[in-house]
Formats: structure tokens, sequence, C-alpha cells
């Protein structure tokens, strides 16, 4: 048994597991896709990777690390000549596969080359996989991105669009992608939404990105989202939309608003960190409390926190401190070590905490473990009493759309009650927010429970689509089947 | 010319260089070494070194890197077996020395082994140096701890405690030091305690720190703070407590309280977090100000900004998002995004920001690039107006005590006034804390001009110790003479 | 410019470009592979790769790099687990694909997992890699390794067998192979056998390996040559020989007795060392000539230049010193050093050449640019004369069969005659061996010139396969189309 | 327990232990050291480092691995600016010192900045260590090497060149050493001369190096050896020459003629091929054999077997063929490989040997165990008879001079009879050269008893100097107590 790791914590969340990136036609794109990426780098942080095409080759690079470390430095850009570029970030690099299941897929088809990324997760990609196999096709990869490929390559079609069209109609489950040709620009989502993608403007060079902060980090102006179901294809004519799906009413994460997202994105309209403060302000108004102090477990709890102070009267404190100096090796301690309640990644604030009724707040809680150990920390602390409050209802179904969840008995919620789950993590009290608390607080009146408005499958099981890999089992890992792309 | 490199904002701040921790008498001593630097992290990241005795032999280690990438690696601790141990972390590996400046510094002696490390720096160091060069001393770095190394080894004395002695009473300037040989564990600091140092307990054993956060992380007990002028000397008969030098008024660093230390850190029987509310605190009642909202310039202005909140009655935003996943490699792009504005760590949240009056909220304006930056951030997010508050007095002198501080003449405050420093940063407005409001932050009453209470030469160029080494030119860059210790 | 690389005379030698060994049903099958490629690391240096499987699953890893400093680590074995195992030794890691490019290729195909490596060239491999492109095949790679395996995978043949007899019937060129699948061991050898392979045994585990010196290393039993067009099958229930493909007269390639093989391998029937002193006693014989010393061009001229000493009488001496501690770095001098006539591989042994009249004798010449340097070396040295002898005929055509040759216009026997050779290189005189006399060498009469008994196209231009990819422009360097396999 | 390790025979041999170089006032000062290291690679092939002076600075970079892969860089050489420099290559990089122990030493010494780098070992260093030490000295390294820098530093004299002087006559044992100052080059020889030493002309620059082959490489003049007990002092001025140490007869290491040095090096006006050669002439006079074929044991006993084969009329066959790509790790097979016999680095070539009665040729037996295994592989080839014959003596005590020798205890020939090491290494006959033998392919008339011509003190015990530090326990490994330069 090691120590927590350094950067634990964050073990203990739901994991989105990527992030797209693509502009059309401006000079030295590779680099600004580099900066995009490292904007987006929240949805991702192990594998990364970037096609670029130079008006005759394609050039790709792909690198295990953090962007920052990898992409930025000079040798590597000068690999990706070119105007034209897309670009992925991925949270796991699992399997022995390495860097062959890090995006973007690049291929040479016979009407020329290839690329595409995506955000999501394709449930049924093992089925069409095997059946891409019996007719002769070698995947290189465990990824479903590749899935995509292969249906292009084989699709009937004639001309490229169509090709596209053919193998998405193919697919079921959650993809926002980015593809590029060496004439195209191809921006998709699925007809139901589920991951996000906008369209951005580089003085006039076209940009698609996963989330606007991707945007802001260049100085590029938002233009809008794309649409559920869209298909944008870019060319030196301009942007052409079309719909070529079946029309279905859109399902957009609600756990985007909860956790995924960055703080400083619009989703849809909405700011991330403004509906993150409204549910915290929904979470105050939904369970009254008398305490001291609003501390929030950092950083993910930090706008909920404001929001419930905010609302509550109560004042917000940095009660518990976060040390970001990272390392990325584990501690392999002896006895004399091991049961000392270590904390490498957060300390709590003794001179804040001692004598107080705290609240805690944090965004959502997975297997419990993180949980138990920081309420340790503040009891530790001093603190009088300890309640803790979830910015989201409890979370007990896994994600099939991209999103890397423990299987489902280990999700604390699929096994306990809220009183059970109180005594596990040892607070005074625990409260999550209603699903109709979190619907409010997008500003939707309440949950529609005949059209949700958007897909809340980990926290209700209603899935949106089919999930033809799963043969029912909903409480398998998806992600051991078939490596999900993000 | 390259892009604000990853990282950067930070580069435009003044810089603590050293944090020390030791551990007597307790078995996997450096595992325990590698935790208490890993809290330490704040105070140098650039490279650690961590001494270790098993009973026989001292063992040494030094690393560029942060020790969550170095120390923590397995292979690495059992390179340090033993009981006892020490360990030094580091801002900078400047110079062509790479890690033979990296402490602590050992030697065998004729008496035994003997390691030290130390945070401060000594002012004298470089004219002590060339003594010892006369008389046959060889220098294999150039950091003044070495210095201290040498006095122990020629000094007359007897006693390896009296050759102690003698040698830091040879010193001028900051030190708070450990040391150990085969038997003993020594902590001292210097006579006006310029620098932190707490003796904690672990069940029984005993341990020195820069700074309580360190004891935190392994559940270690607050003992005391060290007195200035106090050398403790821990052996198996216990902790004797000796006071060898002459006695001086102490001038502890006020800086500590206002960016160096953890905020979570108690010192001299303060709560640093607390200092920075009622930092803010001061500020907010010094000038009223109307505004909308209180953002402050993540992270070392979040405490005074929150303190300001509360004083102000003004509501407390996360206007700006820091991305907290920085790399180590600069983008050197070309003419197409030179000129962008790319926003590397930090990005303004425009829907908080939009149409708002922010008093946006620092720690202090060192060159002032970094200020610009942010200011021109918040305002292209659609800021109706900006106003800056600074938790502290104008920085307008170079600091001799172990801190990295740019020569006097990039000091922004050294040659502009407020009004002027108001338009090079392009705010609406801009107020840095009164020098009174700063001591009555700390508690007490005002700064007492003739025995002032804390060292404040960074704000006052008051030193409180001569500068043998400086020969007056007080706008030369202390450590381009001799490499401080931190 | 840069001096001669360190390495560099090997620079001017045709390259060998594969070595392939495969082990059936013997624990640590991976180690074993890992130490028949290392016997074989003169047929390839750059790169390596094995593919394992252990009764489930199979385990691929590709590493660029010596055997020696790559394979043998524990954890790299450790990844490679079971009994059956086969491996590949490469030259070059040309192009951007990097490892992409490195065998044995491996895919999961319907009928289950097939890897495949192998040695040679395929000269339509380009022309059928785009009739699979345009049928949906997506190549991950540029080797012709990769195109055998996508002809299994598309085959309509019902048996693995009989896809793979399938697949290579539609190859043209040279490949000795070996591949497995979950229940297989199988190795082919092309209708002319241009390249080795041989069947060995160690305790009842079946062997396959490029050359004898493999068996050697791990005390395995020779068993036989395969024979041309042969494909042999090994499974649990023994081992199956069957010839598949249409007879031809096989052609195996006579450089391999020249120069890519090693001394100590014995190559149908004959043992590669005696074989190169009878081509010295040949040189000897078909040119006479008065002279002190024999002295050969290290290593590649040291057999022959015996057996030209044993029979000429002349004492076979070292007069030119190897220095075997080889580097991977160039250094770039400045004018100081750039013509200073830098000997970083060989030096001449002053001692033993000065005043004296000297044969040289090495294996071929290529460009002829390292051949002037060295005898410029031993004219400094104080030669009286110097002779080169060749051991083998003008090369002036090159190879498309896994042998990496400049383009034809760069041989420099393609363009000069041997006086203008001689000439060149500054000797007093030149003697090739004549083709008849490297035939009889081999125990042949003579060549056939209708029936030639070997492949000699580098000297003869006689190309024994059709070269479609090649469009007739034989001076187009081949390798630049479509990676060759080695 | 492992497999022989990549590279093991070569662990079995008596093992040099540094080469220098230097060079006064020539552009590219550290490429040509670069350069002259390389050609010294065999007297050290683990470490390097060189000191560069540029008219105003010295610059230090010391790396472990070959020169041909670290100083090769051009960055590395970039750091290296100057026209005065001087190098060292070594063998150990053993102990936890690291690149601490690895030459040239630099200190900044009050008279200005002194390098030193040495090829040798002081007998007395850690007495006089001791001493300094008692004195306030502080030691960075276990190397000898910094002793002479200490006693410089620390010497009573007046100028430069007599605190050198006064240091070096304070030391016992073998030295030949380069130095440097910011205005002199220096090479000083120990009065027994037991290492060599040579100057050398580049276009009017002055070189020192260990042998002539280092001045081959970048085309310089051999000058003149210096002289036992000599120092040359090189300044603008010019050369001096100077004898400052008590005159003693010479002792210069035969084993350099054995062993040691590079065959087309010249020493002491004998060129070391010859020398071998005629050692293995003198073995065939003195041991008549009726054999077959005469094969070395490669590299080393190459020489030998051709002086052998020429004296005998046999003839020289490659019977045991090595393998040049070594790597670095080591392979740890399970049960299933250990006992195979597996051979790394050598083959036998069955082709040559079977059936021939086999006269095996190497320069000495250390601990016996790589013969054991070459005998065994030989007759495993299918050798009638084996016989093997050493040009050397039996080597039965430690050197202390600077070279790597097991402790006396694990010398097969000072625990066994010629006869019993027949039997331990399973030959049919064993023979050695005499002692008189040996002195005689020198050019002596043989071995003076009384005044013997060398220091051959490996083979009889007779140490030319006093071995202070080793209290007359001669088994003791010298180099466990203080490590030796080389």
């Amino acid at each position: 048994m090691n120590l927590m790791p350094f950067g634990d914590p964050d073990d203990d969340k739901l994991r989105e597991e990527c992030g797209v990136f693509g502009i059309f036609k401006r000079s030295e794109a590779a680099a600004l896709v580099t900066l995009g990426l490292h904007a987006l780098q929240h949805r991702g942080q192990e594998a990364a990777g970037i096609v670029s095409f130079d008006g005759s080759q394609f050039h790709v690079e792909r690198h295990a690390g953090l962007i920052g470390d990898t992409f930025t430095k000079q040798s590597v850009l000068e690999r990706l000549p070119g105007d034209v570029a897309i670009g992925h970030t991925r949270y796991a690099t699992t399997g022995g596969g390495g860097l062959r299941n890090v995006q973007p897929f690049f291929a040479e088809l016979s009407s020329g080359g290839f690329a595409v990324a995506h955000n999501g997760n394709i449930t049924n990609a093992l089925t069409v996989q095997r059946e891409l196999q019996r007719r002769g096709s070698i995947f290189s990869s465990t990824s479903d991105t590749e899935t995509i490929l292969h249906l292009v390559a084989t699709s009937g079609a004639r001309h490229f669009r169509d090709k596209l069209i053919d193998a998405l109609s193919r697919l079921e489950g959650a993809f926002s992608l980015v593809g590029m040709s060496s004439k195209k620009l191809v921006g998709v989502r699925d007809p139901l939404g589920i991951r996000p993608l906008v369209l951005g403007d580089l003085d006039g060079a076209s940009i698609l990105a996963s989330e606007t902060c991707a945007l802001d980090i260049i100085g590029a102006t938002f233009v809008r989202d794309l649409e559920p179901g869209e298909m944008v294809i870019i060319t030196d004519e301009g942007i052409e939309s079309i719909f070529p799906f079946q029309s279905r009413r859109p399902r957009f994460c609600v756990f985007e608003y909860v956790y995924f997202a960055r703080p400083d994105s619009n989703i849809e309209g909405r700011n991330v960190y403004e509906i993150r403060k409204k549910i915290g302000a929904e979470l105050a108004r939904e369970n009254h409390l008398d305490a001291d102090i609003v501390v929030p477990v950092p950083d993910s709890g930090v706008p909920a926190a404001i929001g419930y102070a905010q609302e509550s009267g109560l004042p917000f404190e940095l009660g518990i401190i976060r040390n970001h100096y990272v390392g990325r090796t584990f501690i392999q301690p002896g006895d004399a070590i091991r049961h000392m309640g270590v904390k490498l990644k957060h300390n709590a604030n003794r001179g804040m905490i001692e004598n107080k009724r705290v609240v805690l707040v944090d965004d959502s809680i997975v297997r419990g473990t993180t949980s138990q150990k920081i309420v340790q920390m503040v009891r530790d602390a001093g603190a009088a009493e300890v309640h803790m409050r979830i910015a989201s209802p409890p979370t007990k179904a896994s994600c099939f759309y991209g999103v890397d969840t423990p299987e489902k008995a280990k999700l604390l919620a699929s096994r306990m009650s809220v009183e059970e789950m109180a005594d596990f993590i040892r607070v005074d009290s625990l409260a999550f927010l209603s699903i109709d608390g979190l619907y409010r607080a997008t500003g939707e009146p309440g949950r529609n429970a005949l059209q949700p408005q958007f897909c809340d499958a980990c926290f209700t099981g209603d899935y949106p689509t089919a999930l033809t890999d799963q043969d029912g089992a909903d409480n398998v890992r998806p992600l051991s089947l078939l490596g999900g792309a993000g």
C-alpha cells in the first residue's frame, strides 16, 4: 500500500476525458493549437497530439505529458508546419498501447489524408470494430476514434463529406469531433449534443474548440456553440452548416456545469462560474444550517462555496490550503509513515478552523475516500462541527459518454443512503443538491422527467442512447471494453 | 522575444529562496524530510538536497526539480538510510555550478562529518571567503553556505559546538540554519531572527522546520518558534538551548507575512492567513472606494481580497481564473502570435467582469509588467473600471537577506510615484497599504521608526545589518556577487 | 560540413537491413529472442521489436537503439511474457514514422492475432498498397511488411494458412519472414531464396533465425537451411513443410558471403569466414603483386586479408587500428579543426607501415570517400606504396532486395573505370576480384551467365525479379518510395 | 545470479584507469581535447571531464559515459570556450560520489584558478588527506587528485610553480599529470615514470597526452616522451623543462606494453604493436607445440597471436568472433536460460575450429573465469585440443599505481600453480611468458633483478615505492581506501 500519491485527491473525481481544438488557414497553426490545448488541459492531462497540414503534407506529433512540457518545445512545433491543424488532449494513456491511442488519428485514404479527434465515447464501437475486422480492416489502436476512420475509409459513398456522414450515422453515443483533410476543417456534434463544441474566429480564421476558454487564450472571438447534430464544413469558400443526422431532443451533459468545464467558459449561453455560484445558493436554500464559516474543498468547490456564503450570509474562508507543487512520483513509505495521515496536497488551516462550525462545500462524492480524509483533517485541526454540502445530486451510475467513472459498485452513492454516507465520511451532517435544484441553477424550472433537458445519467441512470457494447451490464466499467476517446 | 512563458506571472514576484527541515532519531528520516520539503516547496522550487546519517555513514542526494518528482522515488530514498536527516529546498540553480550549489553542504571534518543547510543570506560571505582562500581553503561552490562549513573546519576551537559558534559569530546577515553531525541535530536563528525557524515533535522525535505547515504534513506537533539568536542542540540526551551571540532587538521579515509564508502556517504566534485578511481589511479602511466586485489576482491576492470584501461589504468574486497546469518549456512564436496578448496562466472571467467596477487585489508590485498585463486582460473582458489595491507598501529597495529581488533600478516603485505607477499599469486608481497599516495588521500599533519591530528594508531601505560585500552600491543585485543560500 | 562522424567509415558500406528470429514453446521466449537478435545486431542496429504470446494475449515492444541497451532491461522483458515470440532488428528508422515502422507488425484479425517480421524487400509493395487503400485499408506505417498484414487480413481464403499463402503469392521481391499466430510459428523464404533463413532446435523447441550465429549464442542446434520457396509451419503437432509457390531456380544473395553475414555463420553449407579467406586467396592469385605487408581495412577486410596473406606468402599485419569506442554524436568543428584529417575510428600504425609497400584489403567500394581517406592516412604514416585490393567485383547497381544502397549515380563504379577509381582514391594500384573469382570462392566453377547461381545484381545489374514499383528508373533509390523491411 | 553481462569478458582484465590530454593556445581547444580523449578512451570508459580557460574564466564540464556520446555534443563544447584546455578520461565512477570524483579538479585559489588531472595513484593520499583535514581543509571528493589541489592551496611557497613542486614532493606513488592555470599548461611525470606522458605539437601549439595515438587523431607531431621526474611548464614564452624531484632509476610499467596502451602508440621509442608481436614470438620460442592453428582471444590477444603464428609457422585464424555491438544493460534470466552458456560477446567459429588442435593466445589471466568460459566454448565448437598461451607472466600481486586490480586473493595466479590453473580452465596445456622473455621482447637482455628496468610489481610483488596507506596488507584492494585517479 502506498501513501496517498502526490496529486491524489483529484483521483477521486469523475474525469472528463478529452478536449479538442482546430484552426483553419492561419499561420503558426500548430502553435495556436498548442495554446488552445493548454487552455483545455483540465479536460485531459496525460497525453496530447496535433496534426498539421502544410499545403502538401500532413504532420503528426503525439506526446505523453502536459502540453506545457511537450508541444511548447520549439523543435516539436517546427515539425508541425502549416496553416491548418487540429489537436486533442487526453486523460488516459492506460493499456499497453501507449502513444498508439493518442489522438488525433490520421490515415492516408485513397481520397487523400484525413485526421480526426473527438471528445465523447462511441457506445457501439466494439460491435462496429468486430464487423470491420471481419471485412479485413486492421486496427492499430484500441481507441473508438480509429473506428470512425475505418468507417470513412470503407464507406461506399463517393465524396469525402458523404463518407464522413455515412460513417457517423453508424455510431451511437457521444461525439464532439474535429476533422481535417487537405482542403477542409470539419466540426460535428452528435444529435444529443452531449459534449460541448464552439465555433470561434481569429481575424477571419475559423476555430473549433471544446470550450470558450480556449478562444480567450489567443484572443479569438466567440461566434457560437455548434448545435446538437450539426456539421460545419470550413473551406476556403467559407463555413457551411448542415444537419445530416436524424434530429433528436438535445441532452447536454449537466456535469459539465458541475465540474468538468472551466469556470471562465460559457456554454450554451451560460457562464459556468455563475451557474456554480447558483448551485451553491440553491444548496444553501435547500438545507439551512447554523454554522460559523463556509470552507471550499479546493479548487473545485470554490465557486459553489462562494455562492453558498453569499446566499447564507456566512463568511467564506480558506480553511483548507492546497499545495500546488504536485509531482509525478509516489513515495512508498514503510510502517513508520504509513499511518500518519500525510497530507500531500491539502492542509487544514488550523488558525481559521479551530473551534468553528464548518460547512465544507465540494462538487461531488465519487468513492468517498478523499472526502473521508478531508473531513478527518478538518476535525484534527479542531473544528467544532463539520457539515458537508455537495454541489450535485448523489453520483450513482457510470457514464458511458467520455467520462472515466469507476464501475458502479465503487460509487459510494450506488450502495449507501445519504445517512450511511454521512456516517462513512464521519460528518455531523451531509446534504446533496436535489436534481431539481441542479436544473434550477442552470435556469430551468426543474427537471422534466418525461423529456429531461440534460443528460444526467450519472445521477439518474437514465441513459439517452443505446449501450450496444454494454449488453445490459451497466456496472461494467465501459472503458475496459474499448478505449473511449474522451 | 518570447511569449510570456508558462508560469510567468510568478516571475514578477520577490522570491523567497529557501526552506529547511531536519529530524532527529526517527525511522525513515529521509522520507519524512521529503514530506517536509514538499510542504515547503513554495520557498524554493528548483532544486533540493537531503543528507542522512545511518549510524555509521552520511549519505547525500541532490536533485534539480520539484520534490514530488525527485526525492519521492523509492530508489532515491533507499540511498538515504538512517534516522537523522536534514534537507533544503532552493529557488535557484543559476550559474554554471549546477548541483554544486544545492544544499545541504556536507564535509568530512577531522572531527567527523558535518552537514549544514540554511535559509537567509550572509552579507559578508564574499569577504570571508577571500580570507579563507588566502589561508588555503578550496571552495567547491559559490554558495555562502559553504563559507560556514569552512569557518567551522578552520576554527581553532576544540569542541564541535564551539567551532560552530565561532564560525557563526563571524557572519553578518540572515541565517536560519539546520546542521547535523553524527551525534547532533542543531538549529540556529541569527540574532535578528530575520527568517523563521520552528521546533516540532513527532512522538518524541525532534523536528526543525522553516514553517509550521511542514509539521502539519506529517502530523507533528508544533512546540515553539526558535528565538532570534538561539541555538538548539538536539542529542540523545535531549534538547539544549543556548544564546551564544550578542543580543539584538529582533527584526523578523515582514514580507513573510505579506507573501512568502504559506497561509496555513503560524509564525511567532500569528496565523499568516488571518494577517493577510487583516491586511485586506486595513486596505479597505485606508482607501474607501465605490465598486461592484472584489477580485483577487490568484493565488497570492486571495486572502487579502477576502479580507477586503468582508470589510467593505463588496462581493468577493473569482474574476480571474488561473490555469494550474503549468509546464516547463517556452513557446517561441513568430510575429503572427507574438502580439496577441496570450494568457497562458490567467484568464479573465468575462461572464463575471463585464460592465463591472472591479477592485483588483494583489500582494505587491515588483517590476509592474505583470500587473500591466492583468489590468489589460480585465479591461478586455469588459470591466467598466479597474482599481488596483496592493496589500503592502511600495517595494522600492533590494533585499540582501535571502530573497531574490531585481536590482533596485528595476523595481517600479524605486523610480515612479504612485500616480506614475497607476498610469504605467493603466488603472483608474491605485493604492498601496501604508507601512503603519501593514504593522497594524500584524497586531502592532504601527511602525516604531526608532526601533522598527520588523525588517522592512524592501519598503523602507532601512537595513538592519552591515552590508560588507555591497560596498555601498545598493542597486547591485546582491546575488550576482556570491550565491546566497536562500 | 561536419567532421567524419563517429562511426563514419561504415556509412560507406552497403547495409543489410534486417535480421529475424522466432522461437516456439520455450519458457522465457522473449529473453531468448533478445539474445538471438543481439547475435544478429550486425544486420540492423537502429531499432528492434519483439512480439510474444502468453497463451491468451499478444505483447508488443518496439525500441530504437541497440538490443543490449533496450530489450535486455528486466522491465522490458517482463512486459513480454509467454513461450512463443518473434523478433526483428532493423537498420533504419528513417522518415517521420519513428517507431511506427519498426517490426514485427501485429494485427488483431477477425481470425485472431497475427504478427510478422521480414528480411528482404517487396518490389511491388507500393502498387499493392494503393490497391488496398482503394478498398478501404488504412496503413499505419510506410513499411512493406504492413502490406503483407493487410493482404492476409483481406484474403478471401478460409484458413489462416491459405490466407498467408494467398497474400505472399501477390508479392514480388525478396522475403525471408517469420510469423506467429496464437497456435503457430511460421517461416517462409521467397522462391529465389535471396535472403537466408535457418531452422534450429533448443531441446525440442523450434527456432527460426536469419543466421546460424543466432543459434550459437543460446546453444541451440542447427537443423537445416529453409529451402527457397519453402514454408514451415510449427505447431504443437510438429513441423510441417510445404512449397506453396511456383518453383524457380534459386538465386541467393552473393553479397551475404562478401560482407553482410557474420563470419562465424554457416549459410547453405558454407562457412562464411572460409569463403572470405578463399576470396582473399583468389584475389592474390588474380593479381600478383610485389609488396611487404598485407593490411586489412578493419574489421570487414580481415578474413580476406588473412586469405590473401596465406596465399601470397606476405605477412599479415595490423597496420590500421580501429577504435571500438564509438559514440553517437557528431562534433561540429570550426575551421581550425575541419581540415585536420581527423581519424575518429581508424588510425594508421606508423610503426608498422613506415617505408613499407602495403597491400590494403577491403571488402568493397561504395562511394569511395572512405577509401580515399584511409589511403591518405596510410600514406601520411609513411607507406612507400599503397595497393588496394577489393574482395568483390565493382559495385555498380542498386539493390532492391532489402539492402540500403545509394542511388546508382553515387556508386563510384557506376561512373568510373577501375583506372579512374585508382586515381580517385590515389593508390599505386587497384584491383577488384572478378565475378568468376567470386563464384569460384563459393565453390562454383564460375558464373553461369545463362542461369546465374546467385543474385549478383549489385555487380551485374541482372535483377532476378520484376521491379514493378521502380518503373524502369533503376537509379532511383528504391527505399524512398516505400520503406523496405530490411 | 545474472548472465554474463554484455561486455563481460573485459571485466576479467586489469584496468588502466586514466588518460590525460592538454593543449595550450589553440582555437577550439576543448574540441581538440575531446578528440584526444576519444583516442584515449581505452584508458577509461566511464566518465570524462574537460576544463577550459577563455582568457578570463575557467569552464568545467564532467559527464558519465563515452566521449563520443557526451563531449561531442555541440552544446557541451559551446560551454567550454577558450584556447587552453585539459581533459581526463576515467575508468570508474564507483562509490556514491558520482561525478564528484571525475577529473580534472578545479579550484579558485587565492593566486587564481588551477585545474589538474592525473593518471596514476598516490599511495600516501589517505595519510596526507587526514593531515590536511586536521588543519581545516574540506574535501569534496574521495579522489587522490583533490589531495594535490589542497597541497598546492595550502603550500607556504610564494610562486605558483613552487607551490606545485612543494605539493608533489609530498607524494608517493605514480602520477603523470597535466595542470593548467590562467597562464600555464604544466606536465609532470613522477620520478619513476611509472605512467606514460608525451609532448606533441600542432602547428606551434603544445600538447600533452598519455599516448601518441592521441596526437595522431588530430594530426599533431610527436615531439618526445617526458622524462621520469620532469616537469614541463608551457607558457607564451615557450616550454621550460625542470627536474625538481630527487632523481631515481626509472621503472616504467611493463604492463602498458602487454595490454594497457593502444597498439598504434609508441612509448619510450618502442611501437606497442611490435613489442606485442615480439612477445608472441618469445612465447612460441619458449614453448614449442604441435598444433594446427593459432587463434587469438579478441581483441587483446591479436598482436601476440600474429607474432606467435609468424614465429611458429602455424596459420593465424579468427577462430573466435567478437560481437562489437555491446550494450549497457544486463539480462536477468530465469532458470531456463541461466545454464545455457550464453555467449554475448564472443562466439567460436565452428567452421574453422572443428577437429583442430588450437593454440589460444591471450594477454593475461586475472581471475580465470573468462578463460574458463572461452576454453569451454572452443571445446564445444569441436576443437581436438586446446592449448592456452599467455603473453605475460602470471599476474599474482595487486597494482597500487593507477590500475584497478582485484584484491590479491582473487588473482588466480596468487593461489594456484600453473598446473592447477591449467586444470581450472580445462586446457590441454597452459604456458605463460617468462619474466625474462617479457623483458627480452622490450629489447632488454632480461630482467636485472637488482635494478629492474620496469615496474613489474603485478608479476613479482616488487613495489618500487612505499605503500604508506596500505600498512603492509598488500591483499587489501587499494582503491577501497581512497579512490585513485587512474
